[in-house]
């Protein structure tokens, strides 16, 4: 199923009128290995991508079909999707039975129990499309879980079995990124975790509404979805669950802030011990010394969206306060790209075994 | 000292030329028992008014002057102080001994305790200009210390006793206003309190810096003076520990939020027991029945500093995480405002007798 | 008709749930003459004011209800209607013939011919729906129709004859404004105007749409309706027409500004001879010597929306490029004061012979 | 002076603490035959990059020194200046006798006649430090000159004549870009034309100031240096008056507009005579036909800053009125790439023989 790295992938992308959607072609544009073949999406259908994405004039010139499996599997080996949950898992299902690799940007495979996925997103009337892959799928966090991408990299050329990558939340990922070095070394306690997360409004994506109105939200900060109600509430837990090695439960508090991308997610814990101040950032520079993505600030600089903007790296720190004897752990990343798009490049990047950063090199955009 | 209700009350603002003093001039303007007749500043004394604050063109035509306290006491019966710490303690005590009513608007008086006011504010070279004023002083949150600024008043009729009113901090008033009451209930428990808030540009003052430019802060979001070492942290924990009758140490994290005006504080508190879930809104509901100025939001519904801009108001609310068994109390308000000038005038109208909403009755701006 | 002074007028308030509506609750809960006793829109009828404008809880308790011209005119006595174009006219027509004074704010009765409404707004399957009420409309920029609702004013106290005013669009306001009084003294041609003028984002409504949507608006800039197609352009050009005593063709730019109110016009105008470069500037001192809510800035200031906001004011200017022979004139409003709502309440002072600045006398939000 | 394709050439930035300075660095870190040698700047000399600009943190570990031609000469072959006008004169006069190629993003060298140099930017104080080299130098506005360019070029290889490039300034770029086609087709008046055109405050620099502190900006909207002040305004007269064939005095107003980045220049012009009203896109459609970064956009769109942002292209238009007999040519761009950093890599690519869009490929960055 690999490619040999003299041509390039066909890839399609499944979804694609919205703002992943437009950020997966805005970085492969530039990827070396890779050639989007396939654009489909359900309102935009007949339409040009550039009519649709004014700033993609002059750099694709696709139409935007609407999605059937049977021409995308003939054109593309690999699939992005960029769909509501629920209609990925069906798309992914109908993909890989064709043998395409599938980057799933939807909440339908991060949860590795089928009964969490329903009590989160299900209903009486919306269960699993597809529990049967649930057990496939690998979740896409590079940096925790590039091992297991390398398997199902091997089981691929071994076995030609298509792999299905989960591509984590925005804020699973800023988050898990930020605490779990501390948990995995058991510097910070897995109770009384207090996730407090600020996004961009391009993480309620494009769809208008009066939430995301210009003049609702310029000047102007709230919190959302509180009270342990955010879905993203169970990916975190899940996560954090295999680095602390034991069940976590946490308070996810998540907030819109008049800005168009970027997520600042700030992970409070409390020690387990006493002992040296700089352990915790020490942890987290140990943790990240080889990424490529990541950066652990030095001590008294604090990470800020404007210096990620536009790019797959992440700026975190962790910072002891004495005097309340907790750990503020952080971590900004941009939500579209390793949020999203960047990081389901990445995770393409490690399945066929390029380079991670291959498509994902450009300096963030300041100001 | 109390003037007649037939007349103005003749003022001075002393630190004319930030955004505090304009906020001040602003909602004066609008006053029916006040006559705004001196302005001074430092830099910019010798300019009218108008040319440093164009939005005020029209509406004063005043000259700004050097300060003179001798000038001051000749013309007004009230001062508000919107100078540094340290220079506006000196001014206080120049004014006080002159029989003026004193609001100040800086940190000079806010902490009971020299001691901490010199932790956190002194420094080998920087003492208290006037600790003999403490004792006297009145912290300002009208909510939680009407009665004493009752007995000031009182006080000031009296026997002619000039009053001294501390006006809280931004970050403070938001924070203590969401949880105070939750504390005083005995609902929460006072250890553990972890206080992440978010504040627009303007509380940074008008002085322009790299981190105040536009282009540095629009569209990001980020923390700062983490780890403990924001000022507002000991005013914080003192109101708070008058409330719980006991002290208190918490972990306070302020944030710039690419927006000119507005505070969101979440406070995140342990429940210290079981029972209705509703029983933490409801003592907010409880404690403010009566408010002129604050709104506990209805279930569902949660703060937006847009919803408050330009005005005096409260919006706040509380809501329990069973999952994580925590109570998240919120409340947003104008920095500028309740956080500052506004504040300052509710004092000045309860020191007076006036009606509380005095000048201050204008319904928030928006969008 | 005219009440007398010493009770509130009974005020209704029709199409309340947008920003011009909410706008007008704002500023007449300040009005002392004014008492709003009806609201009412389509989609939020059933809702409570507060539900739909949280900013506006503790503010106002009034329920939003079904438009019902009876039960209208059984309490109020006069009636703003912030309804689209066509449908305002029905309401007017239904409101006008029970008596009460209409302040209308959409275009219906802003133009006074009917064949250029029907051109402009109308269509094969849209006629006006009162066209016998244009004669009887007075056009209600007070600066310069004053003396027409002073007219208006008087007829309905001698012959009881409700008055209808329709409230100029934005854009007009501020560009008629700017360079009308140059016109008018024959300093600039009528030949030859050019109108670049830019707004916020709430001039465009509350209903949202992907034009509105903030990330698509957010840091970006864009013009709109360009080539003569903005409904606004043939209203500047009736009004520049009165003021030049001539026909005037005109072209007529618009742009949406990321900012959520304001509107800055700049208008270039070719002098109609030589002289001293500041008469234009001295021009507009001369018009608007009196105006409570004109300010023409001193040499060297230039008009910021920022400093009009929130506000009724205008601040406006004139400048002679001497090496291209043109001039010039800018004027600043916010859009949705004095280009809409405030200016609604400034035409109802006049027509009821109040102090022009009751309920409008706020200074500006600054910043 | 050439180097070879198959090694990278070395190149130095003076000045590199700004934001022209940090965009260089960004292009060319992804610049295939490009290596960054040595970094100066006044101020942060002696700090490492990554310390002055965060978001390049993990991009560069360069250390900002101190300018000394000597040395930099002794590492690099090429250097763009991101210097303040005179200053910059100086430092290109230093390399280029050492042999190195310069582009220079200042005004030093835009301006044909010294003299309009000295009007515009000299004074009793200031003369022109490098007179002698204003007839080497190249515009680089490479649609319109990239056969000078491309002679600068030839005489490098073939006398090793070091090239000086003189980087066009942000709105002369989309000014002329927008209008040139149409005044050198014949098409539009050369008399006449109004520039009303629209900045990011990036376009003012990294130092703070009142006027770019975000309070200040954010939300609102003015205009600065009218009537025929500003400095870009001879560069745009000159480049005009070569697509006219004869001088050109015009009318340019800028702008201010609360958002980072983006430059919207509309030019309004007169028609030289009657016919397709569609004749004027089309003179763009044909200028720019075989151009990478100029896309024209079809009837019915309209630039936005937004669709270029972070990229090198330019989307324009032209827009015929007929009522006003007028015509809008537009054009938006990045101010910091097509405006600055973009074009003199663009000027370099041309410069060295390498594919024009070397370094510059990335798609924009929307939202």
């Amino acid at each position: 199923m690999m490619p040999r790295m003299s041509s390039r992938l066909p890839v399609a992308i499944v979804g694609a009128s919205g703002y992943t959607g437009s950020e997966l072609l805005r970085l492969l544009a530039g990827h070396p290995h890779v050639e989007v073949v396939s654009v489909s999406a359900k309102r935009a259908a007949g339409s040009r991508l550039a009519s649709v994405f004014p700033h993609l004039r002059g750099v694709y010139d696709l139409p935007i079909e609407a999605f059937d499996a049977e021409q995308v599997a003939g054109r593309a080996r690999a699939a992005f999707l960029a769909l509501p949950h629920g209609e990925a898992a069906q798309v992914a299902a109908a993909l890989h039975e064709r043998g395409l690799a599938v980057l799933d940007l939807s909440a339908d495979f991060r949860l590795r129990e089928l009964a969490t996925w329903s009590q989160w997103y299900g209903g009486p009337e919306h269960s699993h499309p597809a529990p049967q892959l649930l057990p496939h799928a690998v979740y896409g966090l590079v940096e925790r879980h590039r091992a297991e991408l390398g398997a199902a990299r091997a089981a691929a050329q071994a076995r030609g079995a298509a792999p299905i990558v989960a591509v984590p939340g925005c804020y699973p990922t800023a988050t898990v990124l930020a605490i779990a070095p501390l948990l995995e070394a058991g510097l910070v306690s897995a109770e009384g975790l207090i996730v407090d997360a600020k996004s961009g409004v391009s993480g309620a994506g494009r769809s208008p509404g009066l939430g995301t109105h210009y003049p609702e939200i310029a000047e102007g900060l709230r919190a959302y979805k509180v009270g342990g109600s955010h879905r993203h509430t169970p990916e975190i837990e899940q996560e954090l669950g295999l680095a602390a090695r034991r069940a976590v439960t946490l308070l996810f508090t998540p907030h819109l802030v008049p800005m168009a991308r970027g997520i600042l997610s700030c992970v409070y814990a409390t020690p387990t011990g006493a002992g040296d101040p700089e352990r915790f950032r020490a942890a987290l520079v140990e943790a990240y010394r080889d990424e490529p993505f990541v950066t652990v600030l030095p001590p008294g600089e604090l990470p800020d969206t404007s210096h990620v903007r536009g790019s797959n790296r992440v700026h975190l720190t962790a910072c002891y306060d004495a005097r309340s004897h907790r750990v503020l752990a952080m971590a900004a990343i941009d939500n579209l790209v390793k949020g999203a798009a960047g990081q389901a490049i990445q995770c393409l990047n490690v399945l066929y075994g390029w380079q991670e950063t291959a498509g994902l090199a450009a300096a963030p955009v300041f100001p």
